[in-house]
């Protein structure tokens, strides 16, 4: 291609602080160095995590710099070295990497390869510099993904391809929200044919666990939320039965023990709240109940718990991007999505023109959406 | 015999309330009511468990009370309907049930059944009574085994026969240590050969869980304890690396961390201190590490950390009496054990006459014991 090898200037939507809007200027994105891509975004979903940066609720977090992390797009150029993707391929960016040596990767039992930067937060690349730059400033990344851009530059274990035919603007959700529930329902949790789940927070993650619970064949799937507003979409979905913990005067966990012979076999928080993980715990049958965190909880929050609910026989797991290793599963949970083995269409609910970013970050923080995207 | 069908007066040792010396007493052990058996104790250990019910740190006990439950005996007699042993048969006394109809029972992945004493420490047998009267009063049964008497009514869910050649005063130990701590790794935990186990308490239940780590084909068996006493009856069951956390200025899970590339694979608390559980759950390999919970915590005492302790992949679990069904697997450890598949001896390091059970006690009190056997 003709920008191959050129920095090329394009629209990003720069953080340049907390709790500031969305500012879409004009950046400078270097080209790839060696075992980088530079991408061409189509697509990217709104995320929480993206708020939680925002908001300042994630200590670590460099500013300036460009979020988004839940992307389609197509390689624009590849730096020296790469094999695994060329110009022109579809492909979705991957903030949990997969280089496939580090101790992580060779564990069939972890997704968390040691070169991801999400417990760090560094915000560049492996060489220690950004390929971003705005009015010349340097502009960080975010979790070796950074999709609120025009064009991003990834390290070729943070990218992989995926079929061609694929609709840019709904599987840009395997890249985040949709893998992460669906994998700690079949991949974490190991749902099985016939059990009782429940499901905290019926959000894009929340029902991608729903999915995830049915597909597994899940006999009762039930959805908590305080906004009522969320069960329609939900029933939608799979729940099979929808709890306001409001209507109800004692611990949604009792509510659920009440109407599952004690407590359902498998929970799900999606929310990260840390009384509601709780919550979640207590609600899994106290002999043989699993309980999968899945929402991150504001930095410096803790899990207080009676250890003796642990004793009885619970297990309690947490999980990244639904413990999948990223470049093995992206591709083929793509591919399964284009063979109708579940549907995600129904978690975008809204479609928005890039520009209108700030527009999308309003509709999750009030409620309205449940995965707005974004087109380039 | 001659005794069935009567009161039987025999010694056992009475805790008449929190604090206060076992007394040895005599009592009269009525017969077994229906699906009931009446077993004649052979040898009794000694566990931290009886001693924490003695402090009164486990709130709802009642006394007086006659403590034990790890134990091998002798049947006497059997009530109307019982048909799973008969006078004779030498038998296990089982504080965790195994009724086969319940939920739990019914699910392969449980082994609480729901007629387990342990949870409510109710102390009576099914009907609601005791079989136990001491100078006029009743005493109150203890997880539904209580065997330090001479004699002990059981439910028929709560005991199984084992190979009459069995030795009694060792595989007592199959009754409660053996079984938690070896069904900790092998069962809860699924240790996998090559992989790196930490122990954190080397008494007997920390002992087999290193004896279950070593069956399990682990590569590197790490034991933790502040008595250093402890390290050469480990090495001798198979720890490979013993460390005593007062000889580091940091962290014990920072010291693991830097021996084991970041973390073990496998971690168990066997003491029952939540500090020290939310020690072993850092010890584990953030990406896929799983931290078993064994040791029973004071009441009103909380597990507190950050819940991104979970996020990146690691699993806790909690289990009793190793999450083994004891109706079906003490049978099979006693005969594991006639076959040497283990070794379970080294664990008893002393043999006392059932009166000298305060003795017994002052001896795991200070750490001099692993575990002692009373014999009858």
């Amino acid at each position: 291609m003709e920008t191959a090898g050129k920095v090329i200037k394009c629209k990003a939507a720069i953080a340049w602080g907390p709790n500031m809007p969305f500012a879409i200027e004009e950046i400078e994105v270097a080209p790839p160095k060696a075992h980088e891509v530079r991408v061409k975004i189509l697509a990217s979903g709104v995320c929480h995590s993206d708020e939680h940066i925002l908001k300042g609720s994630l200590a670590s977090t460099t500013f300036p710099v460009i979020l988004g992390h839940e992307a389609t797009g197509v390689v624009e150029s590849i730096g020296e070295g790469v094999t695994c993707v060329k110009p022109g391929d579809k492909v979705i960016p991957l903030f949990v990497p997969q280089c496939g040596k580090c101790v992580s990767c060779q564990n069939p039992n972890s997704n968390l390869c040691l070169l991801n930067d999400v417990g760090t937060l560094n915000g560049l690349m492996a060489d220690g510099t950004s390929r971003f730059t705005c009015k010349g400033e340097q502009i960080y990344h975010f979790v070796s993904t950074s999709t609120f851009t025009e064009y991003t530059v990834l390290n070729e274990t943070s990218v992989v391809k995926i079929d061609d035919n694929a609709p840019a603007d709904k599987v840009c959700l395997i890249g985040c929200a949709f893998s992460t529930g669906y994998g700690s329902a079949v991949n974490v949790a190991k749902v099985h044919p016939g059990s009782t789940c429940v499901v905290f927070g019926l959000g894009g993650v929340g029902l991608s666990v729903v999915i995830g619970c049915k597909v597994a064949g899940a006999s009762r799937i039930f959805g908590v939320d305080v906004n009522s507003d969320k069960f329609t979409k939900a029933k939608e979905v799979g729940v099979t039965d929808c709890i306001n913990p409001r209507d109800y005067d004692k611990p949604v966990h009792e509510v659920l023990a009440g109407m599952t012979n004690g407590g359902v076999d498998y929970s799900f928080e999606c929310i990260g709240n840390v009384d509601i993980m709780v919550s979640a715990l207590k609600a899994t049958n106290p002999a043989f109940g699993t309980c999968v965190i899945i929402g991150i909880a504001p930095s410096n929050t803790n899990l207080v718990f009676d250890p003796m609910l642990m004793l009885t026989g619970r297990t309690l797991k947490g999980a990244l991007f639904g413990n999948l290793k990223s470049k093995d599963c992206v591709p083929i949970l793509v591919s399964d999505y284009q063979a109708n083995k579940f549907n995600l269409d129904p978690l975008v609910t809204h479609s928005l023109p890039f520009d209108k970013i700030n527009e999308a970050f309003e509709l999750m923080r009030c409620g309205k959406s449940i995965r707005s995207v974004l087109n380039f």
